[in-house]
């Protein structure tokens, strides 16, 4: 299969008309072919308008047929084997089993919602039958169930170019809820996204669905963007990103006629919380376990630990030693872009430039273009309290260890922090009620908390929740990972004394899907 | 029991210093004693700060303390007895049975939440457990529930004295939620309000918690309101009011440091279709339901059938000379305020003197202040196509018929309406497809679809929706009335790899609330 640059509107293989975006070979700074021209607000336009006409009988879809068209893609996916890894090595510049590993959660993940759509829960059934000889007024028939809220836009992710791009998160619950999706492709891998809006493209096809289920668009500035997260026809957006790009997102959807809900994961730094004994009792193990955390893929994931939290004292140190001399040690990695590259260098220089931060390691430096070279600083509590810029989240491999005098500071630290997509605690049994005590805190402040394990590595499974608190995202009710995303595209609507003939199958009188609703007040069985 | 003209800051009952706010009786337009003079940022900041301390305490209260609790606020409510219903009566003006079953409603609302609470199915247990020994990497224990948002500021209604007041539908539901309320008192029934606000002081106090669970604030200008929505504490808003209050709101929300969720309920005209089989076999009995709901409460409800959408012809001219027959005999109705008074007669008046809208009937005039006359209007589908002017609601007794030539244009109406609390069909079997094919347009459109009845009237119960699109509400996704309500005010948190003694009691591997979880992929029988 050749690339062709093209973007897709519905099933149209159509150039765009704008700047051109070219992948980049991070490893050698290098463009790489072909070149994508970005779309028009008139290109947006057009994929709206298809989204728009596929609404309906793309909702109307059997709870059988949807999942049967998620697992389809997924095979799609699988179908276009090593070309889509061979690209997405070169414009990502990650490890090849790195993005094999993401190709089969992506594809786990659509499979996993195709599970999820069939069972049905997420239809939240609930029947309030008719009592027409109440006093002092009979209660009419009620039956209530979830509908998708329509178009949704999606904006991929740099770091992510399979599991929270094309065909990723935010698509696969968009397309179980029953959305249509127009994805804005991310710059960075506009090659893989066309691979994979391909695959998807063929999926809607195969499955005989409405072509405008799908578009995939390309943009380099912020035509695209907002233009569609403006167009009246979408109804939600989802977006994975720097935490400026997802505020102007939400401005501009809060700013529309009609608002819509935005989804936009921004800016987590992860606190992680060694505990007294746990400290004492495997300092230079917690440091091994940090460090893999923190350099895996060159730290550029949401969930990296940049920021330890910890009570000073020679356990502390301890603690410090061993991770500085694993850091010095650690080589050097390709970032994804070098735009992420020099945001990275920009980030850790005003850190090591700040009067009240210590640079503690730093590790390998490397001798190809965009290499994260390892950072870790420390600080004491009084200065990370006083200077909200020490929170400021440095997307790759760094941390800022933050030195407590006593606990009543760690509390005051962690009370000060921002919301955040995870928490975790290393503790031993004997940390135990100082943790309990931290932990209506915690459960404010972030949206999974651990207990001694590491936040990188996000399960996708029914309890996950990748989401949290402001500024980690736009939205803290919600997740962007696991089945409970499915609900984020959805709202109620109850139907009040309708004939048999015009309820929907979910909510007829004699329960065709076998659900197990909410009837008269009991959960059926 | 006599008032005092006091907010309650917590247990604590402070007078404010800021200009007075008395209740009006409309039926004479004299001023109710006691004054009751507005608070300040100071207030709010007070009331915030004891919100805070009893957030964790609050949400820590087991199920069934959680559910004694809204219990004991629906007895302390009834053991105001007359003084109630008396001092509600006198300054809103509505009918002493109505407000004496808003009481009623009120209280069953309270105890439906409660019974909400206990069965605990809000907190959407998640169970995936660990699986230590999969490849390539093992699953660590992951579990999830509902947390509350944190305190919750709640702006009373003018129109539900009770319901959508003090102790209404928002205020349940935050509660049940686990989240601590702070009302600002509507000012058009502040007496009402000091008495059930006493009444919910009691039952904090009656059950033990934290006196900052529940404050009641007094504020006659923005002073109050901006500084509830603004306060860094407070993580949710509930609002049933005007488009224009609700939108500032909901800005001011959107531009705090942290952005948090409002749940505005706002305009909504309620559109009636009177589908051509029914109107030819019951056009006059269709006219007889439809007044009946339209000056129900001098049409002071969100849910008033203000629009009604049918094919020009003989049966719709028989439709509108009955309705208008009625409603020339209808008697004049005291409206809540003088201010929503002025805003009716500004509302009808400007409709009135449209030039493509024509006044149909014109109910009885009274001879009291506030009295509302009812008033219908037709209009031609093409004019109301053309003008979203005649979109505007007018709160009060008062419709617009809009005449379509054909079923096409019919479609274009309803395409063209903004979002809406409901949508009403009225339909006899020949009528059946016609509705099915504008169905999946007016689910967008509405938050409750309706099949021979009449929009007025929204039952408490599981199945309810009482939402919709923009600008029926400022967030689509959730209902205000109904148990489905406590699920604006949570968000989700996983737990991973805790240890049993950390986890909270929904979640401990014992499952100790024996709720039905949904457990590695299986809901719990």
């Amino acid at each position: 299969m050749t690339l062709t640059g093209n973007m897709l509107i519905g099933q149209q293989a159509i150039a765009g008309n704008r700047e051109a975006i070219r992948g980049i070979d991070p490893t050698t700074d290098l463009p790489l072919e072909p070149a994508y021209h970005g779309g028009s607000s008139e290109h947006v336009e057009q994929a709206c308008a298809l989204a728009w006409n596929a609404l309906d009988s793309y909702r109307a879809t059997s709870l059988e047929a949807r999942a049967e068209f998620l697992e389809t893609i997924a095979s799609e996916i699988e179908a276009l084997g090593d070309e889509l890894i061979d690209r997405a090595v070169a414009e990502t510049g990650l490890p090849r089993p790195r993005i094999q590993g993401e190709r089969g959660r992506t594809c786990q993940q659509l499979r996993t919602f195709a599970r999820t759509v069939r069972a049905g829960e997420w239809l939240d059934v609930r029947v309030d039958s008719a009592l027409p000889e109440r006093q002092p007024l009979p209660r009419p028939d009620l039956r209530q169930r979830q509908v998708p809220l329509g178009p949704v836009a999606v904006f991929g992710a740099s770091n992510f170019p399979l599991a929270f791009s094309v065909a990723g998160g935010d698509t696969a619950s968009a397309l179980a809820a029953g959305c249509p999706v127009i994805v804005k492709a991310h710059g960075a891998h506009p090659g893989t996204s066309e691979l994979v809006g391909r695959a998807l493209a063929r999926a809607v096809k195969l499955c005989g669905l409405h072509e405008g289920v799908f578009s995939l668009l390309f943009g380099s500035g912020r035509e695209v963007g907002i233009a569609l997260v403006t167009d009246p026809r979408i109804k939600a957006v989802g977006f994975t990103g720097s935490r400026s790009g997802g505020i102007a997102l939400c401005n501009a959807a809060q700013a529309r006629p009609e608002p819509i809900p935005v989804y936009a994961e921004m800016s987590s730094i992860n606190p992680v919380l060694l505990f007294p004994a746990a400290l004492q009792s495997r300092a230079e193990a917690l440091a091994q376990g940090f460090v893999a955390s923190l350099t895996q893929g060159a730290g550029q994931f949401c969930t990296n630990p940049g920021l330890v939290i910890a009570r000073q004292g020679p356990d502390l140190e301890r603690f410090i030693q061993s991770a500085a001399q694993l850091l010095q040690r650690s080589p050097a990695q390709t970032m994804l872009t070098p735009g992420i590259f020099k945001a990275y260098e920009a980030g850790v220089g005003a850190l090591a430039e700040h009067a009240h931060a210590k640079t503690v390691a730093v590790g390998l430096k490397g001798e190809t273009p965009n290499q994260c070279q390892t950072h870790l600083f420390v600080t004491q509590a009084s200065e990370f309290l006083a200077d909200t810029a020490l929170q400021a989240e440095m997307f790759g491999a760094a941390s800022l260890i933050v030195q407590c005098a006593n606990d009543e500071q760690i509390r005051q630290v962690i009370e000060h922090l921002e919301g955040q997509l995870t928490a975790t605690l290393h503790l031993d049994d004997a940390d135990v009620e100082s943790a309990r005590a931290l932990l209506p805190t915690l459960e404010c402040k972030a949206g999974r908390l651990l207990v001694n394990g590491w936040p990188t590595g996000v399960e996708v499974c029914d309890a996950m929740v990748h989401g949290g608190p402001f500024p980690a995202t736009s939205d803290a009710r919600t997740t962007s990972v696991g089945t409970a995303a499915i609900l984020r595209f959805l709202r109620p609507v109850c139907y009040q004394d309708f004939p048999d003939a015009l309820l929907p199958a979910a909510l007829k009188h004699g329960n065709p899907l076998q659900l197990r609703r909410l009837l008269d007040g009991q959960r059926e069985a």
